[in-house]
């Protein structure tokens, strides 16, 4: 396992020599180039959207939807849907009484240059796999820059699985009892406060149904985030597509005032070379 | 009225001299720009939030609040709205039978430069103002390009009566009757033909709650570019921070699989100079 590697070779002095603003040069660099793609990372809202046990799901109500007296077509809707169902943000409120609501996390927490951590053969293994520290810094010394100013997402695999809930979650049951039965890869407490004691990251994404792979965690990992209003990013989609570092990523959720959360449009810009380099093959 | 004048002073042929990528150059600069500030052209939604008279409105459905048995804090909602309401998108089905969905718009369509056309004088004059074909071109012959591969929005001053619902719509009532009340600026519906048949813009926004001002135009310009596969972006605030020219628009949709519509993120970002090269001021 590539974090084992890791953490025997890693030089204990090497992540202090890196540049803390290493990330700057992509940033700075041209997101918007014309040689850039546009990836969409979300998962449409739809009655197969996957959410929480305890969850009704996602639910449209069609309107109108077809010719008028007047001569033109005409189409609206209504829906009603949980603020944490399908790809979504949990506000730094969603585990902490004096965290950040949706619409006071500032834009500068939800834009910025992606760190992808590719965990899908230790997830392969182990469907309840946390991602560790070890993982963190084996990403870091690949990628000769620390995880700080960037949007840390976390590549499970598990968006393959979806909207196939017994997949995707571990069990298709609905209701209370069915949360004891979640089963999917997630970060490891100690990691998520590692992260916020001696890193920097802007946000925490992840292909899975939620950071804490289930109660008996005591969403550790929501709890050390939240408290340091790092706003979290889960079912995100299509991380498979992205290069470890290099891409950009936009994260903009529904301006909910007050919300603990909510739907959440994630997209990246891949530019047409990766970060070393290696040209990427067309989309 | 500046558009008055330009129809009289304006070359015939100036505007086919213009480059028709001219914003090329904004857009592969650096929109990412340290120097760059983000600003959100939306309005939050809660119950003051405004909807069309005919909607019910945005409706937060308050669940756990506070501390847990387990020791952590816990807070998570649901909520019902319109797909039209708010700072919100109207997706090329809303007046288009084979009009894109929300989900199926591409997302090169919700990104791009900005050209803001100001017509706030003509709004305090006439509440119910219609921009212009002259009001547009007037636009380009300042800003030297036309109206090509950029997202037009249109600024009336109407974000300023936000969310006083009388001031704002016309009328503060309620119900089917209330919409022969409505009085708010809009785009002509000859003026959405123009650009349709002769301008390649990405989207149109405006910061009014439409851009048909009401039932007596049967909708002239939202069929116009519906029908063209043009997304339109209502209710948008903050327009009096964007130049003319030179900010960089992200506009992302809620992803409503076979939506008419749905709520809106819509952001700018500015660089520390506008096109015209003058110093802006620090937001």
């Amino acid at each position: 396992m590539e974090g084992m590697t890791m953490a025997t070779l890693r030089p204990p002095l090497l992540v202090l020599l890196l540049a803390p603003h290493a990330f700057s040069s992509a940033v700075a660099g041209q997101p918007f180039d014309h040689g850039g793609v546009w990836i969409d990372l979300t998962h449409p809202f739809s009655e197969t959207t996957v959410f929480w046990p305890t969850e009704p799901g996602f639910r449209l109500i069609r309107g109108e939807n077809g010719p008028t007296a007047k001569g033109y077509y005409y189409a609206a809707n209504r829906f009603q849907t949980a603020e944490h169902g399908g790809t979504h943000l949990d506000s730094p409120r969603h585990f902490a009484a004096d965290g950040q609501t949706t619409d006071a996390i500032p834009l500068n927490r939800l834009i910025g240059p992606a760190a992808v951590v590719d965990l899908t053969i230790a997830c392969q293994n182990s469907p309840t796999y946390e991602a560790t520290i070890d993982d963190l810094m084996a990403w870091e010394e690949k990628n000769h820059r620390q995880l700080v100013d960037c949007i840390l997402l976390l590549r499970t695999g598990w968006a393959a699985r979806w909207p196939d809930r017994e997949a995707y979650l571990g069990t298709a049951a609905s209701g209370p009892a069915a949360v004891m039965k979640l089963r999917f890869p997630g970060l490891s407490p100690a990691a998520a406060h590692w992260l916020v004691a001696h890193r920097r990251v802007q946000a925490v994404g992840i292909d899975t149904a939620s950071i804490d792979h289930g109660p008996s965690t005591h969403f550790g990992a929501h709890v050390a985030l939240c408290g340091a209003n790092v706003p979290i990013f889960e079912n995100v989609a299509g991380l498979d597509q992205l290069p470890a570092a290099g891409a950009v990523i936009v994260a903009l959720p529904m301006k909910i005032a007050g919300g603990s959360g909510g739907p959440l449009r994630i997209i990246a810009q891949v530019r047409s070379t990766d970060s070393s380099g290696t040209p990427r093959n067309a989309r």
